[in-house]
């Protein structure tokens, strides 16, 4: 299963909005159709929006009009600003545009403007393919910290669905699986767009992964009560010193494990880190439409007319977290310098 | 507003499953009818449903086709046990009945059985008034805890829907209110039945009291960024050394509050004061049905035949709590002797 795709010269995503009733395949024709598709959350999570937004550059080569590289560069400059606005919490957005634009930037200055747009998809492609690449060695790196028999406890959903394939920290769930290892997952339902109820329980269904589904109110009972052993979570950012921003709860449960000495890691590639954030406070947190907690579907839950406040992230101080799982290995405080090092060990950086 | 009532030799209530889309005035004409209520939440919250309670014993008592005391009580004891078994965590079920019985149980011999119908319906009535002056001590007891300007953080629904009129935790923000104090509510919306979505943010509106709907994942990021100032909410029942088992999630604010030095207040009459409780985990924690987490209404959020655990309560142990607000002050640590003086000076014990 892949989450995005490119096929037939357009994108193609599963419209997760329609999970888990039904599994439909979302077409995206241009660049304000990927926008689209990234503000409304046809597709969602860090790694996921940025490889949408690599496809999306790939697709604007393709469709610009320009019959020389200036005019070529141009429009992928637009498609790039466009892309980037889409929502402002995940640096993956930038990261991928960014890295799209460079290579076309350096290229030989023999391409022409065909070339010029294979290019760009090539790269696009292979970014793709390395987001699988790199959730696999998070898996294998995050797998070491989790002991045979562990209760995870993990937060909205970091699976398949949140990446290109694989996933980030359900990925060292699958890891784990693979390895032989007994996992059992407390699957919060994470309020508000219940990312764990609707995908994360449907991703570890199809895998028989044992699992249950809980109320995020339920994480304090079942920490107290000793039915949980590790706490894992993915990252929209992480600052430089460790910070992570996450989906909202996050930093509740993160706080609540520290209270019951559980270990927390977060698990993300080092193209979730920013090391241009110095803390989490320096990074935007989205806030988003009041009908995401007023009404389920068309079903109103809530009066008419409620003020709503609705932040979609929340900050998790480094000083909560036991480890950051990147596809370099395993981060310890200070991340700082961990995390510089892992970010200094990646392939490329933005 | 009346959250429950007698009416037409009948039990009314609210039918608080219809909130806040509809206004429903439920009609209860058998025992059995009132049993159903309480369990399928037509009304809930301890104090709430221990006036339903003693309303259920008036109508069993009206009902009887006793023609004598003996056959009479016998018919009430029957009553008692179906209302006591209705729901397992609240204790005011059984607090209610048992005053009632006693009351039937100890009345001069001279009584007829019309008499004593008669009697059982005045101390129901009874019991209903005073909740609502017990309400409204606890009001004015709690409100002097609560500064000018407090911005509080609320769990569930602790107001007039959960009591017979005025509320616990909720009465003592209308308590504020009426002494032109300033105060702002979050709403935690509260999953997985949404009692904060549906009837808090519906009472506070009506009441025109200044407030904002936030997830339960919110509660640790207001409190980080100095938003939260106080903690409130009630309890379904409180042992004797002061742990409160309250709604679940309870026990995640409490800890979350406690990490960022916030005060935490729990407002429950004496009525759900359980001496006989040593600690809160000696008291039983309610499972309730799978669909209250996979599905809103009739729309299905999780995939079909998912493992779901969902237990309604927790336990928020008593080194949580600052205080807990009853009818005759604010008990403060040690709890297991401000607690019994608070059940001491109570109007009677069960």
């Amino acid at each position: 299963m892949r989450t995005i795709y490119w096929q037939d010269n357009i994108v193609k995503m599963i419209d997760q909005r329609l999970l888990p009733a039904q599994f439909v395949i979302a077409e995206l024709h241009t660049v304000a159709e990927v926008v689209q598709s990234i503000q409304q959350m046809y597709v969602r999570g860090a790694p996921a929006i940025g490889a949408t937004a690599a496809l999306g550059m790939a697709l604007a080569a393709r469709q610009s009009l320009a019959s020389d590289r200036d005019g070529l560069l141009h429009d992928l400059r637009q498609a790039k600003q466009e892309l980037d606005a889409a929502r402002p919490t995940a640096v993956n957005l930038a990261w991928a545009t960014t890295r799209i634009l460079d290579v076309l930037n350096q290229a030989p200055a023999t391409l022409d403007t065909g070339d010029l747009r294979a290019l760009a998809l090539d790269k696009a492609q292979e970014l793709l393919q390395e987001d699988i690449e790199i959730n696999r060695c998070m898996g294998r790196h995050g797998a070491t910290v989790i002991p045979d028999g562990a209760h995870l406890m993990h937060h909205c959903n970091t699976g398949s669905l949140a990446t290109v394939d694989f996933g980030t920290a359900l990925g060292v769930v699958y890891a784990c699986q693979e390895q032989g290892k007994n996992v059992h997952v407390w699957v919060n339902e994470t309020r508000p767009r219940l990312q764990g109820a609707r995908l994360t329980a449907w991703e570890l269904m199809r895998a028989e992964v044992p699992m249950h589904l809980v109320v995020d109110n339920a994480a304090g009972s079942l920490m107290r009560s000793g039915q949980v052993d590790v706490v894992v979570f993915g990252a929209d950012r992480v600052a430089a010193n460790g910070d992570v921003v996450n989906k909202i709860g996050t930093y509740n449960i993160a706080v609540l494990a520290q209270a019951h000495g559980i270990p927390v890691y977060c698990m993300a590639p080092t193209s979730t880190v920013d090391l241009s954030k110095a803390t989490g406070d320096d990074i935007p947190i989205e806030e988003r439409a009041a009908a995401e907690i007023t009404h389920i579907e068309d079903r109103a839950v809530a009066p008419a007319g409620v003020p709503v406040f609705n932040p979609a992230f929340d900050i998790t101080p480094h000083r909560y977290l036991t480890g950051i799982v990147t596809e370099h290995g395993v981060c310890y405080p200070p991340f700082t310098r961990s995390l510089h090092s892992a970010k200094a060990g990646s392939r490329d950086t933005p």
